[in-house]
């Protein structure tokens, strides 16, 4: 059940079932020479909108800008600040509590998202520890290369040349949900360099064509529908055991 | 073109060609009984994707959450308050003028988030003012029913009914593009109530199913794909003319 | 009555017999070569001091620095960035909220100012929305050119050269109140331009002398004297009518 | 010469011979049964406008809210909290130095102003440290009561029952520029208690007319009129020291 | 008693007896030739960690980076801008008090820190103003030279060349407890200039080896010792008033 | 070499060798009914003023409140909210880095404020993208534990009931430093419940008396020795590798 393709009718009702609503969330940058900018992005929220298929599951618009500064070298990355997409990820919070939501599953697509998140987490708790707070009330952080089956299956499908951006196995999703967006390059090297990540311009200088440690020509539509079925599945078990979840009092 | 499903090379390319880019931008929020929570950024997504299929015209992932409190007493709706959406506006803009475009063009679905960005506008030129700014960077904000010869289409179209929110004219879009998600339900009264727009509780007693001063029952996919098409020419022609402004020296 | 010429006791007994006060809004900026800085404060404060001789209306004192950041290209403008303007804003809100005051109407005199004075007022509203807020409470925005009869009026006093900034409606205002304050200048256009309003370098060069398609030559003291009676009396029957309102419940 | 009614070509012609400007700024509060809620605004405004009659001294508009959230508990007081006040502080200050002005001198007519405006003094310097600043721009304080001869005048007329807040010396600078707003109540007792300043309702119960060791009913308009001349002259000297120092370099 | 070699049960047996605790704040900042960078966080400490010894003192972590942005421009100095430290002490002051702290003590070691303290106990106040406040809930602010005897024993020991900044006094106090980091230097001049403080690299300019109108060389282990105790004296009586005082209701 | 007790002059003179600072950083909250409230800041202050005994390391002042919301239930927990966590990091970083320093190295004691330190580079480094940045600026975190060979270690000590908060390795680190600060209690159960961490609230409902999964009576002051010499080696080793990064440009 897409949230956004529903009515606050149908919302109002689905309420009476059930108090979990999924988010997925991602980041629009730079994928390397042939991964789609929208990549972190659309990864999650082809998993979810595949998943809910398959389960009583909502699902909300997708929050698609993240927290990619590292990537603002590359022209097509678009980045909010950590302090803005705190504030956001609160009010996104703050809105669907308002109307009675109390387990907020935010599905990850970027790894450079993680750690605003979490602060974003804490900082409305803060707020609601002061406040005084419903007990019961919790957001949850998943990646979707977390879900329970969903790396152990890349392993297998990348043994080497996955690396940690622009990798076969986000392509992979994308070109199975997008088959006539499928981008080729000659890759120099084969296999991207790694390193640490900091500013922007010296994330360019280090990564000169923006990935990192990946082969992405290792990516096949057929490699990506795996992935999304394994992730579909894995998603919707782990969100029945959030929503399953009792307060503790 | 679609920014999310292009590389960045793809991007570094249209930038040698062009500095414009189309930002779709909405709200998610209550449209009454059978409107969709996700009208309002649906509809400027619509009608920019549907654009640029004729035109070599760059659109970007859709700002799909906007201002939109004064819905929160429904549920699926999902508001930034006004502080936030003046950040993260300002950080999208921000990445992009980092990447070289210099005139952003925000086609906008929601009418409660036009004095929002018109004051994130002003806050970027503030800054901007002081830190000294590139002559010719411009943002302009433009609603989809004022692209030229929309509103008098949606006039005929609607003699009677049109109202303000929860429109026929902006379900009809919808519809047009999803005509699986089309909902019905019997209007009492059958259109809608007017008044002043103030803070959500009020809101929800003025307005108990949502809708301002329409009638839904009158759309139709037919009414949605004429509305579509006449705004997708409308904004060929007006995003041209913003390109082709040359700065004042 | 005049706030800050009374005492808080009197404040107190006027509170037993209203909740509503009228704040006059504006801004401090370049009003071309001859009007005066603070045209667009001194224009809703005239207008609220005439009208409380009038009726027993309570005015606050006049917030004088707006969104002006455009202006900012010709000394002697102070301007607000909108964030700074929205806190601003809330606070004044929230002090008078505090003591009582339900109904809280600003009459601006600065369309610079709108965008972001609406956007404070949904930050407040959102705000109390979380909160919890007491039903009935509520911030009006008023231009004193759109009170009942006063564009009609300036319409047949000035059936060309009008503009938009520096208009002669305005100066004649100011000239009215300040008589020994007149200016005057050889003005080169006669009717100055007219364009859009972008950020602050690009104003100066588009509009050189300050002023937006005006003729302040033809402002005249008298003419002024008959826009302050007519914005006076409809602004104590619009007052009347906003204090009126019964909260919907 | 006032800013407000002066022309952007006025200022521009003033910062040929001079950097300098003089903002009067107080705080909308509680002064006791009998004193106007304007008290601290209007006194620092009145001998700056009595000043620059008296001498080439720019004197901007006056900023008429401040830190008094003490005050908060009596009706008519309008108060910013700090972090708004410093925000708003900062942006008075960069617009006047985009101008060209390089010696902002604050007079000021609320003790409870002085932490936040040195703070926000601080705030714009830090600012400046870190972007590089042009040497010699600089922000002064001064309290009215400070000037030369001021304190030691009033002292010689209220030798007992000054105190600290609604005092006779501020009541009768206004009593000498507004003879038509004096008011009389029967103060119980004669002179008020003294104690810290702590929050709103704390001090309501402290202060229950809101006078701090004082007994307003001292206060004359002659006395005013002595306080005014001697703070207007002082101000001019002390203006003409603070733009006649030279940058240490 | 120190907080931070307590455990949560000892604080909450603590809490039972007395609502009251001690922070030592100050900055790390540059102290001239011969001064400690830690002098203004290392006096307040060393003071209150002295006292707890002859008393039920309860001693929090000290608060050890202040308001120091004007000697930014020798290496070392560590400062936050205002705002953030505001930030800080508020939620130093809520975590406090939502332990059950009511009287909140901040031992003070430098000057300039003590504008935004008194602005962050107001932004603070003013917040609880508008949520309601626990009655009887007070910060307070005291400098440890103006504990009672301190200074008049500087004066004693120091009746020249005590000055205003890396002053004897408070570099006898970290002689005394730091021995072995005793520095020297030929100082010229012996006693340093006095001046305005304004932005850091006026600072550095008018104060060119950091010291403001002080000869260090006075400084002594034997009369930090003595000031010492008669702070430590002074600050169990000035706390012990504190915790004694009633709320007023 | 501790920055707090050196003096600026010696500070200069180290950046003409090193620009290279080490932040001991950590958190004052809860240890359970045994440790210390301030064990995460004094773990890594005792490990970074041990490696400075061997080797020519500069450390700056701890910065000893952090990121610890879920233990506000706990009285003697001080917390900052990650906004306000983040714009202090930002402040310390703005700082060194004015005073010449490139290679910011914290050494963090607290698991719970990794999120939001890493949030804060990215915040930093988000502003030097857009204003332009020095090449080689970095900024680094490392936990104590994951300096190289000391969780090996702990896991030898302590091969069960190490848990994940209250840990005995911490303890042990802090007895061996204080050792007359050696607290005991009955545990029960002996090792502490696991779980996830949400709220203040709901933390103290599942974790009783504030440990995780740990057993801190395998604490020893001897096995704590043990941890910080293995620390201090490793930290050592670990700057001296970071402070030889040449930028990549």
């Amino acid at each position: 059940m897409l949230l956004h393709l529903s009515t606050w009718v149908e919302i109002e009702a689905y309420l009476k079932r059930s108090r979990t609503v999924v988010i997925p969330i991602g980041s629009n940058e730079q994928h390397g020479p042939t991964g789609l900018l929208g990549t972190d992005w659309l990864c999650p929220e082809i998993i979810a909108h595949e998943a809910q298929k398959g389960g009583d599951l909502l699902v909300a618009p997708t929050f698609n800008i993240g927290m990619a500064q590292h990537h603002l070298g590359f022209p097509g990355t678009i980045a909010l600040r950590p302090s803005t997409f705190m504030a956001a990820i609160g009010d996104w919070c703050k809105s669907l509590a308002a109307a009675g939501f109390e387990k907020l599953y935010f599905l990850n697509g970027h790894g450079g998202n993680v750690a605003t998140i979490e602060a974003a987490f804490s900082e409305l708790y803060a707020e609601a520890s002061y406040a005084g707070v419903k007990r019961g009330f919790a957001c949850k952080l998943k990646n979707w290369w977390d879900l329970e089956g969903v790396t152990a299956l890349a392993n297998r499908q990348f043994p080497s040349g996955h690396g940690s951006h622009a990798t076969p196995s986000e392509i992979a999703v994308t070109q199975w949900a997008y088959p006539d967006q499928i981008k080729t390059a000659n890759y120099a090297p084969q296999i991207a360099p790694t390193g640490p990540i900091r500013e922007a311009m010296d994330f360019r200088a280090r990564f000169p064509d923006g990935r990192m440690g990946s082969d992405p020509a290792l990516a096949t539509p057929e490699k990506g529908g795996e992935l999304v079925r394994a992730a579909a599945a894995g998603l919707i078990r782990d969100v029945a055991a959030f929503a399953a979840e009792a307060p503790v009092i």
